[in-house]
């Protein structure tokens, strides 16, 4: 009856949300997905204290900062062994002030600041892992100011292959952070091996649940060899896994999120390079809506304005911190035969709940050229038991993408030479996304760009490799057009 | 040589059952599969004290008490939390007067009163969990005179991934629920995974074999990633099962319950609006015929006339309650052109052997119209070896829906107007489906409706997405035909 | 390397076996595949000491003792509970004088006795199990001068799902009966669960390798949910396997049998009457030459010629008790269009080293008419590296079935008037088969039926579900014919 | 974040190596993968003194020693049972002077002595096994100076099914091995059960990945029950896996080698004659880029010129041994409809770094005929993030079979008559490959055979069952030709 429940919130009790004893699993934080930013994707080991501080200066600069993107992450690669007490040593050499300083530096700047370990003999990188030594790392972290802790899987020896075995190993380090008293976010990174959808809830604030993202939308690569098309079940996660790899995975398994407790998608590639501009619209709306964590995974230092206006859109960051926490559903997929040079070709229809009884609808084509998609209410609205009754009503639809900073806006901001205007930013310092979609604050919003009646059908080109991604409001002011149940969308 | 054995009884002692030195796994109940009611699948956690009650005065106005509908099962969200103890309490705004009140009113009524309590550290609607609290939650449970446990799988703690390990967590309540002294049905509810249906029957008096049903027919879900089609193997249980998917998992697994031990198909959905009544026939049929436990999942209180025509049908019950116990076994399987929206059509045939010699037969249509179908007698009785002998005797033909209370009747009795005419229902407190059945009572034989002679076949035409079911009986009064081996059968 | 050994030796130690440490893995017992007969096939529970003592006597009256068939097995639902001390009961309604009487009956009349118990609470028919009484429940068949146990996997409390955990349960009993200090013939039944062709060997003299046979030529039933098709893996063994389905699952495990250690394929469902007498000829063909034990399953006392003359076949036989013991390798297999009702339809060869150099070849027609099939020497003989040299010499032909006791004279053996004729009947106490084999013993080699050259072909037609099953021994009195690699074989 | 760091090497690392804490997991052997010759393709049990001696003189006068193959490894069958002190005794009637006198003779050659055992109760041939004895028979091993320990996995009583299990096995004698204080080389040989890939860095030195080999380029046989197809997933690895079938689950996971643990793809069949030698130069090609260990398989008393020149040659061993230590990656893969005659037919392209900057890139023909196949820069040079600069640079390609030693050459050093020319023949004991790349030794270069341009493709002609086998390094001196972006490659 385990994810039953999660739907069935969906249907009764879409608003007001039911009283648990235990509100959130393991601690009171990640209670909508975070956000910031970490190294590995752009820099892999290339760490060291200017990198961080340089990074949280400019996301603050560019205003990153303000609309969420909170948590800086240093991953692997920082430590230089342990001292003669066992303790984790920092290098200094890449660290010369040591962590607390770097703590320090990003606390007084608005940040808060992620470390990473392994729950292995090694870290991916062969440093020293924390294997044995979970109560003592912990502590390590505390002392440095540590906020959160990424917690990933490499040289693991040969602990996995059963949930028992792994969740052993990473309630671990749960415990041991625990103890420590202080408040750390505690990401695993087991890359979903042993179902960590099924039982890490009361282990992490969140857990990967695929192989590590490269930087290609749909290409196949032997490292990934689990497809989408097996779905979530794989012995060997591997990396290299394409943008539509782990969304096809993760259409089994995401419904198993909850507040304090998500799955990762793992860390964003928006900005990288190996895809276009189109294909990174498409990973951060599907990363959004799945209530992935977002993490930035670009080299900050040189961001464009088309990365910003992409990583800036408060509509779309607004479904991913939406207080409901309820993540979207695949309601159909089809294969088409425009596929391209890879042989992948495919389309897709998500939707799911918001707080306030709002539904965020996602049109995802795949395919290899742009096309005009549609979906009706009864395909968008389903419950478990009966007929949704949200088909039989009126809908407002609002674009996600439509009001988004534009690029000449966000190359002013790079250039030091402009702000970004209110009807395109949204400062979370001044109002969390919880009140400001409380208080219909309309750069949440998007914008609206018609309506669709009761039974009615949506209808929108989706670009290649592209979504189109709409908020659905029950009507007040629908703009009405000759088909009976068909409303222009104004395109 | 573990399901042949239960094919064996079915060839060589259909009649008399052999001599078992443990007549049932665990304890004397559930020697027919459990009946009853729970709320979960029509309220979800909006559950209180009147619900329960007012439930219970309504099934036992509309008759669907006597005909077999004992147990108030209450689902999950009733407590709030641990005393200073240790036990669980109630939540005294849902459950005034308390659970022992609540047992109290139910068994003045009649019923039997079961509760829910979780294998982990949650339920999951993450009210507290058992796991680590079995011996004192068994108590408090035989405390308020429950007669039912209903035990859930959800966060716990990874402690799945084996038999060996999963038996072992849903042990300790069999233990703990033995150690009260109290008669207490168990009802696992693991959904599936590791394969309980191989070992279970130590363990439980019932267990589910799948991810959660919803109210569909045959749609497909991601949240439900294993198919029918696969099999009966699946790593992740999921939700949104349909009941095409259920009853295609179940075949390759429903043969191995027995008096005591039952593999549960999940609560009914009939009634609750998002299937048509010839599909919710359809649902029921084959939940009473795989010998599923049958709980009601529906709002009693709204309860229309059509659902009351369907699950009252003493003809259908009393293949549930036959006391062989024998579940059917699907025989051939084809797939269909003639699909729906969803992609799907197949065609199925189900027989199974009953006390006394008789034998049901089910014709099933999961094509896209209605269709004559049909099946040799060759093809439904198959013995492990040799030849079936009863290929060449000739039977008469029931069906098992022909005589059900019509709608108009169950209106009146909804009404408050009539009651149920002697032919169309029965009272299983006056006389038991096992003795009725030793009697001959015509009720529970639905309507002879045709014979077939030796080494003929039956056919019948059988709605989009529905049945014929048939009871076949040795013949005394057969109605012959022109055609050599088929007897026309009167529709 | 596993695996590759044992084809090391057919390449290089076919005739005298390599000098082992370890003679056999757990005793010197089943050196060749154990021979026998077992009630549960055809009398599953109706057992008592007439049917054990009237079946040996007849065993002993048609000649099929004295050509191997050795042990009489005693399945399930022998006992009544457990006494006082916890020993195991014999029921006194069916073993009136107990079991060391049948036991001394038996050892009287030239049989070893075997019984049955099962490694979990209960038996599979739910009489009281070994599992925590091995030691207990070992001596007591050791009291009763038990030869055999036969141990099943039923009721196991979910002690399996890795081959540790099921290898500790089945180990127990090894030791068990080694402490006895008699010598017991071992017979693992876990139905293939967890892989024992991978451990076994130092556990058991034989195990299951798949789910339960049933009377069926290839039938497919829900029940074996695993098919041929998916190769070796199944995590739910089931029953109701056919001839067929257990074949095409053995060809990816059979070769790791070694004499002491053997892969068994469940007991032969001959005269039961579900197949016809081909078909029967081809299922104990090819239980013979894969060495599997050879366990008759059917009503000896109402045996028929046709069966008589099936089972009685030295020619055969002597495949399977070959004293190199190594089974033989499908070489290749093609699906065919020409399937019958049940939609199967396909063509395998299979070969495989003999002692004294000889190879035996079957051509097995799974299709569903006659057909001539062929094999040319080079895909008769691989070896693991290189070419076989094999391919270069001229080779005879035996045709193994051309010259078994015809129906009549089996029937004259039935009816009390005949004997078997030397020619086509041998009797192994009289001369083991090792000895008449390396004696030349004519009627172990079948007919010569023509020759091949040096890289020829060999052809024959083969009826429908039949085989044509050769010795192929080197050349020296070859039949010379007009084509140059092609030999007419005299059909 | 597993793999992808090895990845990010390549891209960000190439040449120099980032610093790591823990320079190789467990000791500081196997730097490059370990080369040398195994007895048991060729000889299996048939070991003595005499073979082991008499190959090593063989090996070195052919020079084959001073190229690299450094290990003399005995297999299995060399052993006698253990002694009153449990000490495993060597067969003296194989080994009249010992053990330790073979590697002192060894060590005089130059070679290292490389011995077997197994984490079971057997060897695979059945001889004693060291489960339990791991300490004992460890330093057994050490007394008689061997310096490399192969460990195999039959009779392994069941202690596998999960990483766990087996990593414990095998961790003992790592243990076991590092208390002697001698260097041994460790090589695990588990088949590739449970994932090696995945743990066994801080277990072996290498670990193989799959089920043994055997003398067959593609055929498939039902003791290889895995195949490729079904990528790297495999319960049951056994033996018969052609050179196809083992490339191709190897493609899934040979990117987790590193320097000091690698994936063993078994011994080479180079020689034995079940292939032809253009399909033996495509093995050994394979083995070499995917930085298998080199061990000859075959009889080398009885080489022929032909292997010689194969094994001999220093370019393709310089990829294997190159010290950046990065196995190439599949970077496609397409089935073709020119099958052979077990229905195999396909084309891959691979493609890796090198240290200083190379990059090795293979065309592999597994059509059945000979055929033009082309690669782009842009399929050649992938990074995980963004696109490869390497796309936009000029490329020298060398092709490195072009200069090996010709068959007359090896013909006159088997005859004794003459020796390798400088220009085909690699010393290894006079320049290490490491310096010798470092140095741009041209003997390890290959042929220059044209270049290619930014952005473009390259073509070459590939035999049946072959490989054009290429090494690129960035212009100095470009072939101009007509095409915009595509160069002759002088063919």
């Amino acid at each position: 009856m385990w994810s039953s429940f999660f739907t069935a919130i969906n249907a009764l009790f879409a608003t007001p949300s039911p009283k648990y004893e235990a509100k959130y699993p393991i601690n009171d934080l990640a209670v909508t997905p975070q956000m910031g930013w970490n190294n590995w994707n752009a820099f892999a080991c290339s760490v060291n204290e200017h990198l961080l501080l340089s990074t949280a200066e400019k996301l603050a600069a560019v205003g990153l900062r303000d609309i969420g993107y909170q948590y800086i992450v240093l991953d692997d690669c920082w430590s230089l062994g342990r001292d003669e007490m066992g303790n984790l040593r920092y290098d200094p050499a890449k660290f010369p002030h040591g962590m607390k300083y770097v703590a320090d530096q990003l606390h007084s700047m608005g940040f808060l600041f992620g470390m990473y370990s392994d729950a292995g003999s090694y870290t991916c990188a062969r440093y020293a892992g924390s294997l044995g030594y979970e109560e003592q790392d912990a502590k390590t972290f505390a002392s440095w100011d540590v906020d959160y802790l990424k917690y990933d899987n490499c040289f693991n020896e040969g602990l996995s292959g059963s949930p028992k075995i792994t969740a052993e190993r990473f309630r671990a380090m749960k415990h041991a952070l625990k103890s420590t008293g202080r408040s750390i976010l505690y990401a695993m990174c087991n890359w979903g091996e042993d179902y960590p959808w099924k039982w890490a809830h009361t282990i992490a604030n969140s857990w990967r649940m695929s192989g590590d993202i490269y930087d290609s939308f749909d290409r196949p690569d032997p490292h990934c060899p689990c497809t989408g098309e097996e779905g979530y079940d794989c012995s060997y996660a591997g990396s290299h896994c394409s943008v539509m790899n782990i969304l096809n995975k993760a259409a089994y398994v995401v419904h198993t999120s909850m507040p304090g407790a998500w799955n990762d998608l793992d860390m964003l590639e928006v900005g990288n390079g190996g895809m276009d501009y189109e294909e990174y619209k498409t990973h951060f709306s599907m990363w959004a809506a799945l209530k992935s964590p977002l993490l930035m995974g670009n080299d900050v230092n040189t961001i464009d304005a088309k990365a910003i206006s992409i990583l800036s859109n408060p509509a779309v960051i607004a479904i991913n911190q939406d207080p409901a926490g309820m993540p979207v559903n695949r309601m159909w997929r089809y294969y088409v035969n425009d596929t391209d040079v890879y042989g992948q070709g495919e389309i897709q229809m998500w939707s799911g709940a918001l707080s306030g009884g709002d539904q965020v609808v996602i049109l995802l084509n795949a395919g290899n050229s742009a096309r005009m998609m549609n979906a009706t209410l009864e395909e968008i609205f389903r419950h478990e038991t009966g007929i949704a009754p949200e088909i039989k009503e009126d809908w407002d639809i609002y674009d996600l993408w439509a009001n988004r900073m534009d690029e000449a806006t966000a190359q002013t901001i790079l250039d030091g030479t402009g702000v970004a205007p209110a009807g395109v930013y949204y400062n979370v310092t001044e109002l969390s996304f919880k009140d400001g979609l409380a208080a219909g604050s309309p750069v949440l919003l998007g914008k609206l760009v018609g309506s669709v009646e009761a039974g009615g059908v949506i209808e929108r080109e989706v670009p290649r490799h592209g979504v189109a991604m709409l908020r659905l409001r029950r009507s007040k002011t629908r703009l009405r057009a000759a088909s009976a149940h068909q409303v222009p969308l104004g395109l």
